[in-house]
């Protein structure tokens, strides 16, 4: 499949460098035509760089790797013509670092970032995931081990199927993923990161993950 | 040990049950002396009741087992004077039903309950743990099968060891028992009742836990 991932910073080029060796042919996307980490990891790697229009645009299916407080401002740039239609998969999670560790989290109103993009987009598939566990685990579940999950959050059932193959292909096993729902669920999973970081903090890694037992 | 359980909805009956029947003098408080649920417990169970102040005054540790959005108001009826120095633990989660189901989650600050109380009554040593699961389950993890943990929040290392303790006689092996630091960190368990509604929409049962993989 042809994905785009917009954001070049470490969950973005995990998710892309995961999905090049999977068969996909991938596009990193930046704010600028000329990013350095991204054409480092394209050389690197055997995908492709340009900006978020550039990468959107080719793409059957769009991954949201920035960070969750200027992703609106990201897919923005990537333009609605290059997303509409198509399945929006967003990792992301509103962090503050302004005042330093830990950050504050969320956005202002209260809603997800998913949802900020879902209205933003409307002809977008927007699908929330991964965004409840660092970019290590997201693409290789087994290296923690015992039973934990991953989350799915989306209006569209189709799009959450797709999402829920790729999860499948990244190694998470079809009874480790939990769909929680609409969109509007996607505030749920966002809302972990206060203990994420509380957690990571006292654990000193972040190699773990939520599990939900009895499900 | 003489332990007043301040509310007496389902999780503060639920939880002045076990107590009693590990062999502690418990009292039930609540608003009024004559609240029809706790005499009917106190009956039925051989504990007693009486007022917030009439329970907490005879303890030696106290549970806040009232809504949370009403704890402070509960807390300031029980007295400073019947506090001050005790271990005062707060499984509640503030919660406002008001426009109907799923509740609207959190105080207006975006601070936890359990640093509210913290604030008002300085002498008490808060300890904040059992909020993110369902009554049942805080009485007997047993009957959740898997993996799965209880938090513990606090600024007072003797009350924490204290409430472990507790924790321990309820049926919670030690290493489920994570200690996620100072009082603040309740602000983090408590954000989890979003994602703890929705999984209980979805798996159309209270009896989940939250896992933590690889802690």
């Amino acid at each position: 499949m042809k994905i785009a991932v917009l954001g070049t910073g470490e969950v973005g080029r995990r998710l892309a460098t995961k999905l090049v060796s999977l068969g996909h042919e991938v596009a990193i996307g930046s704010r600028t035509a000329d990013n350095a980490d991204a054409a480092k990891w394209a050389g690197e790697h055997g995908g492709t760089h340009g900006t978020f229009a550039d990468a959107a645009g080719s793409a059957e299916l769009v991954v949201n790797a920035t960070g969750g407080l200027v992703s609106l401002a990201a897919l923005q740039a990537a333009g609605a013509e290059n997303l509409n239609g198509k399945v929006l998969v967003d990792v992301s999670n509103a962090l503050d670092f302004s005042e330093g560790f830990p950050p504050k989290v969320g956005l202002p109103d209260g809603r997800s970032v998913a949802e900020h993009l879902q209205s933003a987009f409307p002809e977008a598939r927007v699908v929330k995931t991964l965004n409840t566990m660092t970019n290590t685990v997201m693409v290789e579940p087994g290296r923690v081990p015992g039973q934990h999950n991953v989350f799915l959050s989306g209006d569209d059932a189709d799009a959450k199927a797709v999402v829920a193959e790729l999860l499948a292909s990244f190694g998470w096993a079809a009874d480790r993923i939990i769909d929680l729902g609409e969109l509007s669920s996607a505030r749920a999973t966002e809302q972990l990161m206060p203990i994420w970081l509380r957690l990571y903090g006292v654990l000193g890694t972040g190699d773990f993950n939520f599990g939900i037992a009895g499900a």
